[in-house]
């Protein structure tokens, strides 16, 4: 395992010569072989290395016999990666398969070493950090999250030049975290910009770029084949769209105008301030009005026409109403009611695991791209991708929510074909929600309490070239206040009976400040938590902490600090170093000054018809309704979402019409204080 | 002079705090009172200097009271300073001011040390340099060329960060310079790009920047009254569209298309590649089909709509029309043969000189801003201005030559009220130009070789907060083989006589591959030399270096290292000083590879009518044409651009029928080989 964690520092300061003192206080150097450097590092290596000074601890490289790695030089060092295009993914899907098939940890450094030397920064990183999830010898290892190595994609470009100053001039006792302002990309005259605190917070994109990590769309079979991918990929984002609306209205916005009118211009503009410390290029703005046009991109292979869109989405809709793909034997398979949302989400997204590429395209990756060449849609002007373009940035942009309102509202489609859950499947007989209350210390019962929090990250593995030592910037997000679920059920089934509990909560108003229908607030629900619970025969009173959710990963993941990790293995394990999940902070929706009225909906489900046959280890299961568990198969039987998935049995209007026993709902006012509170204990 | 010369210090790492050590191998250090430092800075002044070593030189700076500076203030550090914008050039205007009414060079060192910790570096390094180029005490300094403090405004983000990591990691003696790809801001597919050496020159950009602080437009009345200051902002910017014509057709483009219609989609995009080291934002793209928007920017006091741009021009025309302009008191002016161009040039640009800001506005600088603003023209999106907002970057953009190219158009309509010169005015009875020829080495006899050709720039003195030594960046450039003029000349008068040689080139052929009419030929001819002959009785031969051109400044200059001028005053006289000046590298246009006819027109003018009472000093004297001389009167009594600056004389319709016996009219081929020569000695 030691010489396992010496991998780990492959991830530090990306564009910096392998030989440059690494880790903890810079005290290690890797002995790279010189035939390993590439053609400029050498010529200056012994200069350098004889600078080091004595004090170093040395990492060994085997002098081993590299696979070869020329085509992966395809993409420059310099040049912009993205994981939307399918040149490049298909590159890095090569290259963890590279990184899988190396034998041992030894070697696997020596490997890694010189692709770091001559590869793509951005390339490598992430290709390296698929693989090291996915080899049993390093699964385990915690890999630094992408905000330390990678700082410019999540923080403005102002603020990386302070800090570039603050490392050289200030003596490090003498640092002060330099603050991102709230307010660094638009003005209020921008109404989007109101849910600028939710596209770029720092841990809604982090968790973005993890899922994308975990679920990559091309490579090893075992990388990619995970239980229920397609699914997840529809519900993860689908609430990410209902999150996005529920801010929406709080800030007095209509919900997301799916993107559809794809010869129309775009009104919303964004322009992201952040600047790619790899390509030295900025991601480039999208002015308003700007319309999508058809890519002709030689630099990347790029090659789709707007009509080409329409015709894959026509496609898909054609088999949706059909109730049928055809596979790439031209067999017909079934889109039956638990397997047909994995395949359309496989379809749509595209992964590799697309049943039908050929038929049916690459629709939710070719919009990416298209969204995010819109500026420079040939290649004319040598520009590269604007946010959307990366996995890490896409969803600071506005057009992100309605690109995938878009996307989710063609599995949607396919969602209301499906059998409506009868009462019988939604009910638990002889189990009774009888009360559910939300505790927050100081609050009234059923508050929820937002405000504004700082918290520093360290940017420092970031900096290359760059003097040493840490240098933190402090950044303004929302947070709410700690707080626990109180639940009572009754069971009067006369045994002990167990149930998944799952906690909804969705706006009580629409835009006009009118009730919903259900079947429009059915959409608004976002997923608070999850969990199994056991009931004694009468009355059970159930208590959850808010940070106890199946949706988030604990907030010190997010704004942890790789420098002050645990070394000892069980202290590893319990840092659990997952990054996919929702940011704790971002759990609870802002609300309103004045309080917004929500409600909580509480269901316990009947867990015979819920259980997967599967073990919790403590290994990234914090998140797993958003991630699934590592390795392991998703541990709900039911249809992502249930039951919220699907449209309404008959009859059924209301939120209050559509309960039974087993559900309960209650009003909860989210009141959000303009101000910012010190880092709350937690 | 040599106290006067630690000013200089002050242009060195704009960003840096003062104290840091400065000068040749960074052996000076500022000893800066902590008073004058900016807060930031005070907490670890001491911990810093103390690290400096002993073996620098301390420049003494005494402890005076400084003048109140808090209005400058409002243009915060990291703002985009721009002189289009009417806000900043009052800031600038006030700045200069104060800097010129310092009582000595010692106090000047205190101010601007105060000035340059506590200001806009960017706003400080410009009214300083105007300063010091103004003051008595001071005008003779060495001011370093902006290309060295302020490299991001000529040289692409990704060749700086290329430098950052060179200066970091490779020792001073291994270094080597880093290339700027001839190909950085588009691909052939974009027809635009194939002009892009010569708006992407450095001395060309480098001109456009020192023409604008030898003619800033506001200021103190000594700084901005300059002899015949409207009219030279006429004709310079008249030659620059006639070279960039000519470049066009060169490159089978027709020529620029005047930017007239102003509510329609501007076709031609430009994406920079340029980031402000200062704001560590970049210069905006601009793509293709954006529309000019009516400014409404609280934060720099710009307010202004489409229709006032019209408005403003149709005044202006309306006062062309009329042959009379209206001042502050609503007096009548009228616009005469020789001083009205330069009322309508102070006018149009406009300068503080206008003769009635009020009634014709700011036709000129609102264009600028205006297109510069085109992507955020609310601020909504807090974006900066796009290269058109700074007069070190404006050139780059094609859309720069579309907008002089309308301006050029107004002042030309004004030219056309103008009576044409009679024969008389044009002849100098018996002088006769018997001759005309170029002689370039080993070439056939009028033949003009261009070619490409690298040299290296400094820009060590730009990277702020990165370790010290050169970096050298590598450009390639138009070049062309040195030549000389061999013209012979009778003088029939039997005495002795002077006389003006004026050469101009102008392409042979129009769009079309016809000849011109001499109406269209006229405003193609590019001022390629001027300079007093003295004439014997009988024949002359007069031989005349390309060098010695009076439009350009030499080559060194442009592309000098200020590290390596002279030190001794006669050295620095010498090397004179003065960056404005078309770059002696552009002097000849580009050609075609199989040859472009052309046609070379040299004249020799009546040295009576000609004359003006001014010495030549050697003090930026070279490129009298486009610049002037410093402090003193424009030297040639004739209308600028003399005799191609009004219509000619009726019945003339080609340049055959426009010569009279002291002009000749020889063919010249301009040859371009597309290959990189090295540099070529002098």
């Amino acid at each position: 395992m030691d010489n396992a964690k010496n991998l780990l520092l492959l991830f530090e300061r990306p564009q910096e010569p392998v030989f440059l003192p690494k880790g903890d206080k810079k005290k290690k150097v890797i002995n790279a072989p010189t035939e390993f450097l590439n053609e400029k590092h050498k010529t200056y290596i012994t200069t350098v290395v004889s600078r080091l000074g004595e004090s170093n601890e040395t990492v060994p490289v085997p002098k081993i016999s590299i696979p070869p790695m020329d085509e992966f030089l395809v993409l420059k060092r310099d040049e912009a990666f993205s994981l939307f295009i399918d040149k490049h993914r298909a590159l890095a899907g090569k290259l963890i398969n590279l990184f899988l098939s190396v034998k041992t940890v030894g070697h696997l450094m020596a490997v890694g070493v010189y692709a770091r030397e001559h590869l793509n920064p951005q390339l490598f990183s992430y290709a390296f950090a698929v693989a090291l999830r996915h080899r049993p010898d390093t699964k385990d290892l915690p890999i630094p999250s992408v905000v330390h190595s990678f700082p410019d994609k999540f923080v403005e470009n102002r603020v990386i030049g302070r800090a570039r100053e603050e490392v050289t001039i200030v003596p490090e006792e003498n640092r002060t975290p330099i603050e991102i302002p709230k307010d660094f990309t638009a003005s209020d005259l921008d109404e989007e910009h109101r849910l600028h605190y939710f596209r770029e917070d720092i841990g809604v994109n982090l968790h973005h770029w993890y899922w994308h990590q975990v679920y990559p769309g091309r490579g090893p079979r075992q990388v990619i084949d995970k239980d229920r991918r397609g699914e997840l990929f529809f519900y993860m984002h689908q609430q990410i769209i209902a999150r996005y609306n529920c801010e929406r209205l709080a800030n007095s916005l209509k919900r997301v105008a799916r993107l559809t009118e794809w010869s129309q211009p775009i009104k919303e503009a964004y322009f992201p301030k952040l600047d790619r410390l790899i390509s030295k290029r900025s991601y480039a703005g999208r002015v308003a009005n700007a319309k999508l046009q058809n890519l002709a991109r030689t630099v990347d292979d790029s090659f789709v026409d707007v009509q080409q869109l329409e015709h894959w989405r026509d496609t898909i809709l054609d088999a949706i109403n059909k109730g049928v793909v055809v596979d790439r034997n031209n067999r017909e398979v079934p889109l039956d009611e638990f397997g047909g949302i994995d395949i359309l989400g496989n379809i749509i997204e595209a992964t590799e695991l697309s049943i039908n590429p050929q038929l049916y395209g690459n629709l939710h990756n070719q919009g990416h791209n298209m969204i995010s060449l819109i500026h420079d849609p040939d290649h004319r002007h040598l520009e590269e991708p604007g946010v959307m373009g990366d996995v890490a940035t896409a969803m600071r942009d506005p057009i992100f929510y309605r690109w995938h309102a878009f996307i989710d509202s063609i599995l949607q489609k396919f969602k209301a074909t499906l059998p409506r859950y009868t009462e019988a499947q939604l009910n638990y007989p002889g189990i009774e929600v009888t009360g559910v209350e939300i505790s927050t210390e100081n609050a009234p019962a059923n508050t929820l309490n937002t405000f504004w929090q700082k918290s520093d990250v360290n940017i420092a593995n970031g900096l290359d070239f760059q003097k040493t030592g840490d240098i933190f910037v402090r950044v303004t997000h929302l947070q709410h206040q700690l707080f626990t679920y109180q639940i009572t059920v009754d069971n009067a089934s006369g045994r002990a009976r167990s149930g998944t509990c799952r906690i909804f909560l969705a706006p009580k108003q629409d835009e006009r400040g009118n009730p919903w229908q259900f079947q429009e607030q059915r959409t608004m629900f976002m997923e608070l938590d999850k969990f199994k619970v056991d009931l004694t025969p009468g009355s059970n009173r159930i208590t959850r902490m808010s940070t106890q959710s199946s949706v988030t990963i604990p907030f010190e993941r997010t704004y942890r600090d790789v420098a002050k990790r645990p070394t000892d293995d069980a202290g590893i394990a319990e840092w659990n170093f997952c990054g996919c999940g929702w940011p704790q902070n971002m759990l609870v929706p802002r609300g309103k000054q004045e309080g917004m009225p929500m409600e909580l909906f509480v269901m316990i489900s009947n867990y015979d018809d819920d259980r997967v046959d599967v073990e919790f280890n403590g290994r990234c299961d914090d998140a797993y309704s958003f991630c699934g568990l590592k390795d392991r198969l998703y541990p709900d039987r039911r249809s992502m979402g249930y039951p919220f998935d699907r449209q309404a049995r008959d009859g059924v209007k209301t939120l209050q019409e559509f309960l039974t026993p087993n559900m309960r709902v209650t009003n909860v006012n989210v009141k959000f204080t303009n101000r910012v509170f010190m880092r709350q204990p937690k």
